[in-house]
């Protein structure tokens, strides 16, 4: 079976107050925004903080994009990341993995008996299409695929 | 400040029984074992799957090592994974993160304000040298450094 999986493309962290979590990445590990956005579908505001190689030196090593540390806050208590916050507090919320075409990617996993949360990709932070997978067939662990947007 | 953190190292992921969960990683993402240890000290037994690049294609890319999902399996009820499991239930549990010099990663960090579980590097999987640092004062999220093993 050909791997699915290209890299870690992120971790999602759960928190109250983004600026304040943004501040501790800076602060602590010298992390930087690339990017902030509101995505309204998922009900959240959110930061992604570049990891280690620059895009620039991932393009160059073959990748799209660098790892990064997606912080996450909810629009509201009535939203996936707010309920998450109620119940389980801030911390990790899923792990997304990068693949190279997200459609045939959702196609051969959906035939692998894991449930599908997103059957068609949808939009995600950077220009991505992204799909969530159901954590009760992942062992716990909530997971997004990602295919990184096409260079302009 | 100088970027302290040079990629996604992993993702550690606690699960009850460590050949189910490492069957599902393989038939559900292609993705294959590289490492299967048992650390005592950690009362783990665990198991390292490289995601995308080979080790090969990392180094070549400037990174010692690609990212793995590291499945954890505790020893027993009254080991950290353990307690986790028996608190939260199965999942994610730790990210981890590279470094180039784990020495100078603590002693920066250590001055910032986020206190260190472990003031010296200790064993990790594959050579490497881990230290943890308190997920309290990281939006809850337990937080690991890695350097990779020197290259034989």
């Amino acid at each position: 079976m050909l791997p699915l999986l290209t890299r870690i493309d992120h971790v999602g962290i759960a928190c109250r107050d983004l600026d304040a979590a943004i501040g501790r990445y800076e602060a602590t590990f010298g992390l930087q925004v690339v990017s902030l956005e509101v995505n309204e579908e998922q009900g959240v505001r959110e930061a992604m903080l570049a990891v280690g190689r620059t895009q620039l030196a991932a393009a160059a090593a073959g990748d799209l994009r660098p790892g990064y540390v997606q912080l996450l806050e909810p629009l509201g208590p009535d939203t996936p990341v707010g309920r998450f916050l109620a119940r389980r507090g801030e911390g990790l919320h899923h792990v997304g993995y990068g693949v190279q075409d997200i459609g045939q990617a959702l196609d051969a996993i959906g035939v692998r008996g894991v449930r599908l949360l997103d059957k068609r990709p949808r939009h995600g932070s950077l220009g991505a299409s992204i799909a969530f997978l159901h954590p009760a067939d992942l062992g716990g662990v909530l997971t997004e695929l990602v295919q990184a947007a096409d260079p302009a």
